[in-house]
């Protein structure tokens, strides 16, 4: 199989995102001014976007209008942010590097990164409480990312990594993990795209399963490249899960083996696109995953 | 004037939020159990349940149905626990002790402090997300508290008095981390209750400036108390703002014209009440806020 690079209409979709995530930040010289300065500089990091464009993807395949969706997919990339400026911290995972860049505590401080954080998840709802479309589909986009963020979804995920980091973790641990820590919000980015540009209901539960698929391969993609790659392909430090013991697919199942459920997960995904008005999109994202372990 | 205690209302309505909260709070077992048992630990610490209070007594004095206000009130005393766990945090005030109890990441440490805060505010859109009321009331009380917590409110006030730490502070500045740190989400608590129980906007509107008087009038009662009380009364560090330097009224005018600025402001609130169907127990919670005083 060819090795392919990010989709087109991916970077298309990531460019809308950047450019209204630019807008719906506060400005960078509003009072207090450090923490806007932090909310934009981790929000506006330069980063592939998978989750708003997934959003958006989502959208489009179900036969909605993507553009109906931009601001819901901003508010999805913002919560995405919090978590990785939390995720960063000292008292978690103290990662210096984020994106190729120093992290948001080591630029800002721990206290600034710690408000900019809980200030992008408030934004986040806010941006949601603000969708020009009827008020039960924009409360059932929060609602769906809430699930997928608090103690059922993403912080329980963060948890439970942080909880087993230097203990042998078995395979059913590791799978919640990735499950709640980057399933979740991914399967939740799908199913916000359909229901917020008001697909059907049958599509908005597929594409969350696709999505659930998907997250768990490029999870373990990324997981895979921690190990293989240096530190400037990553843009933060290789090899710091094996270095702290974390739980990932290559310490339980070695090189190898992780590659090959990385690429039955996105054939999952695929074949859960079959039937849908534009599925072109979401399968190059599905290849796009796995494909960049070859 | 004589002093009183807790009006028996308010403390009638705590118990009501007590109880729910305690159904809402994921249970302390479910895994990953510490985030739980966190969330559970902060959320439950014996209280006043002011913000939950005003809520319940706001719909009440507008001519509605405190008990449909039972569930955003827990969502209200969610997000003012999230915002406790985060501000005692170590690189952010440092507190060993709240409400008479070890701080969150002193009983559970560091990073499960952070997520149980996380955690916590997402269950309050949560909360919010699945309220039995029409759609639009429900994404209103969203952004309502949304406003009143982010980079526009409780988050920019911690902030501003974060950075503004061991540096002389001006009266317009200390208005400012006083409105936006306790006005924001008191006086929103305050809105939230005439939204949800269906309430007129002349009144939502009314309630709310009462919420930031009576804001004030507690804030600057618990700078004043934070002085001239032992730990004992407290229930944490006493004379701990002085300490560090923390901009307070008592620390800019004294404590006599400290005093005298808390009456007025619950004044204000309570000439506010003029000609709404039971403004009885807001009355009493302005009076309460200042005559702890005496």
């Amino acid at each position: 199989m060819r090795a392919v690079g990010v989709p087109t209409q991916l970077k298309a979709y990531a460019e809308r995102v950047n450019a209204r995530l630019a807008d719906l930040l506060p400005p960078e010289n509003k009072p207090p001014a450090p923490l806007h300065a932090a909310m934009r500089y981790s929000c506006l990091a330069p980063g592939k976007r998978l989750r708003p464009a997934l959003a958006m993807a989502a959208a489009e395949a179900s036969g909605g209008d993507p553009a109906t969706v931009l601001d819901a997919a901003c508010a999805i990339e913002m919560v995405h942010c919090f978590s990785l400026i939390h995720d960063d911290l000292p008292a978690l995972d103290d990662d210096d590097l984020r994106r190729g860049m120093p992290t948001c505590h080591v630029k800002f401080g721990e206290a600034v990164a710690i408000l900019a954080g809980d200030a992008l998840f408030a934004l986040a709802f806010d941006t949601l409480g603000h969708l020009p479309i009827p008020a039960d589909r924009a409360l059932r986009a929060v609602r769906l990312l809430t699930g997928a963020t608090g103690s059922d979804g993403l912080v329980a995920g963060e948890t439970t990594d942080i909880l087993s980091e230097g203990t042998p973790v078995d395979a059913e641990t590791l799978e919640r993990i990735h499950a709640l820590k980057t399933g979740a919000l991914i399967a939740a980015s799908c199913e916000i795209g359909v229901v917020v540009s008001g697909g059907a209901d049958e599509d908005a539960s597929r594409l969350r399963e696709y999505g659930a698929a998907i997250g768990l391969a490029f999870q373990i993609a990324d997981d895979v490249l921690n190990e293989t790659s240096t530190p400037e392909q990553l843009g933060k430090a290789a090899g710091s899960d094996r270095a702290r013991q974390k739980a990932t697919y290559p310490a339980l199942y070695g090189l190898d083996r992780s590659r090959e459920a990385a690429r039955e997960a996105a054939d999952r995904g695929i074949a859960l696109l079959e039937g849908l008005p534009h599925p072109e999109l979401l399968r190059d994202l599905a290849r796009f995953s796995v494909e960049r372990l070859t």
